[in-house]
């Protein structure tokens, strides 16, 4: 289907299994973190991982120029050539790499690299030697224990770090950290604790820089949980998060938005039914929904996905509580009472997303839907790679 | 990165992460099925949605035009586009799909449809009275319980689709079935049963058919542990099976293959370490190896993929245990003893994933490799979407 044809399409029309990109839910989902951080007076690199499109890259930035946030080099070419000219690129450095990020810096994207050892401090000043470029990185703190980066009171080795770059001909543009850990944590007090946790270990990590006569201008924290429940953010100065554009199923089971919410669903048809199991067979498998189940552990298992109708409202208890491929299989929760709505065979429904960074990963378009109308208004591709 | 380039390209060199099929290992693998079921007198229409690639159809199909199976319409344009001409769409038909099959099947292609309901039997009866092409349909046959298709005992339901298609203007081309229960079971000869389970029901069904005195040409069975351990496939005519073309740790786990027969492997970068946690973090997370966790059930828990040096051999209980979108944890089997081995930041390995499916699905190409060595002889495009 070409991107004019879909233009023209409603979802009552559109090929299945397709994703659909509810553009009310996702703008005031922008709005909403916006005023937030606005209050906290800091300002937002958006993480463009989960939307890894042009369109949504505009809505959510301060400005066509950026700044944002990507996990790939591929988005940082992408978003490049599309004007972002400030990125940081948030994964641990490899040497393999310096090629295409000194390429990108030369067309004149401030693109910044992260790091938390003193061997990738090495090969970055040392490309920086070589290549008169002053590649600036910000070193990965570790505010959690839950992946990549260093322990904010190994002051020393931060230190060493720092002094690496500078004295190496890089630039130290700062700290970073995310606070992976409160995608387990749930409620109002839990995931302030997080953003206050996540705020000292940066802070603390920035002002052992600045004691130790190292520049630290950016102060970097973010998750999108932690991103909605910080009260108080002095010392940062920037937040990145990615998934809040969207919103999801686990961002609903952790407390951060509401189901009615979530911006992105997948579209599809019904393919078939087994009565006697109470089973309604759909043609959006795991190949459309991902196989994550980030609900899982939740104290609400989502299985692949919420029901929907047409309209986004959700029917009562009615999940996908099986994926094969092109096969999803929807039914009841379990343990839950009530009656199976009746869905001949094919009837259209929306199913809202475990983790929108997955889903959306499946799908190489957006079906921009407004104002619970079926009208897709626009056709926005996104992109996947490396 | 074109395709030119990479192909003079080496796994030293290749930008990470990226997906690497070991031709000698699928065509090993292609070959033992092939020859298994000649023994067995049935015809192999490999299902192609694990490959997505006409590079790979074209060394598993028995000739160029076919036979073939896919599970999605675009799959199928897609090979019928390069030439096969005889595809089963082996996903319950939607109405709204229709257009779709009878437009390749204009072109020259015997598109097959599945369906398991008199409500679908009417719809394909109508279109193809309308549309005047007699589209062909398998009913599908619930084997196992585990998805969609008519129960082999009821044979009023099978006999009424059946007639409902004839009657109305489209073929009945027979009856098809897929053991997927068979993914739970383990060893020779649990698989053996699934297979002759498996085989019972299609053969039943079948001959209710053709006791009513309707066509029954096509019998199809078909997963890939079945296909490897079926002892006896009287009046079954064709296999389907997909995933035998690569192999899986999922697969491994079951006993259909060892390790040293998984074709696809993920080529990642060390990117960090977490010393004090004997973590090493690797540039490929769930983006790369897709969120299956296929073998969190299975004895041998794989985490997100066992890890490998650049031949492709395992290093001792090295798994993926954790992953982040573009982060891979890799740690030792949780229990195991053992040393974590020294592999500095740009080190380069290779994965192997559960599910060669959902692995696939996350890359737009495979970069071919023969006889453990380094250089890349080829470099084929995958397809995905609908």
């Amino acid at each position: 289907m070409e991107y004019k044809e879909a233009q023209a399409k409603s979802l009552l029309s559109l090929d299945t299994p397709c994703l659909v990109l509810d553009l009310d839910r996702m703008d005031r989902n922008v709005h909403r973190l916006k005023t937030h951080l606005s209050g906290l007076g800091v300002s937002l690199r958006p993480h463009l991982k989960t939307a890894k499109c042009v369109e949504v890259a505009h809505r959510v930035m301060a400005s066509p120029a950026g700044a944002a946030t990507v996990s790939t080099l591929k988005e940082a070419e992408q978003f490049a050539a599309a004007g972002v000219r400030d990125i940081i690129y948030a994964v641990g450095i490899a040497p393999g790499k310096l090629d295409r990020v000194l390429a990108l810096r030369s067309e004149g994207v401030d693109l910044i690299v992260v790091l938390d050892s003193l061997q990738q401090a090495e090969l970055v000043a040392s490309a920086a030697r070589e290549r008169g470029d002053a590649i600036p990185a910000l070193i990965e703190i570790d505010c959690d224990g839950h992946r990549s980066g260093v322990p904010p009171y190994e002051t020393e080795r931060l230190v060493q770090i720092g002094r690496t770059l500078v004295d190496g001909g890089a630039t130290l543009r700062g700290v970073m950290t995310h606070a992976g850990g409160s995608y387990s944590a749930r409620g109002d007090e839990a995931l302030s604790r997080c953003a206050s946790e996540e705020r000292d270990a940066v802070v603390h990590a920035a002002q052992a820089l600045l004691h130790a006569g190292l520049p630290c201008p950016v102060v970097s924290v973010g998750s999108t949980p932690t991103a909605h429940f910080a009260r108080d953010l002095s010392g940062v100065t920037e937040v990145r998060a990615g998934v809040f554009v969207f919103f999801d199923l686990v961002m609903a089971g952790i407390g951060v938005c509401a189901v009615e919410d979530i911006a992105l669903s997948v579209l599809t048809t019904v393919i078939g039914h087994q009565p006697e199991k109470g089973w309604i067979l759909v043609d959006a498998g795991w190949m459309a929904m991902s196989r994550d189940r980030g609900t899982a552990k939740q104290t609400v298992d989502q299985g692949y996905g919420l029901v929907c109708d047409l309209h986004n409202n959700p029917f009562d208890n009615l999940i996908v509580v099986d994926a094969n491929q092109e096969h999803g299989v929807i039914a009841l929760r379990p343990g839950a009472n009530g009656v199976l709505p009746d869905l001949p065979i094919g009837t259209r429904l929306r199913i809202l997303p475990n983790h929108a960074c997955a889903t959306g990963a499946q799908h190489d378009r957006y079906h921009v839907v407004c104002r619970d109308k079926l009208d897709v208004e626009a056709v926005w591709r996104r992109f996947s790679g490396w």
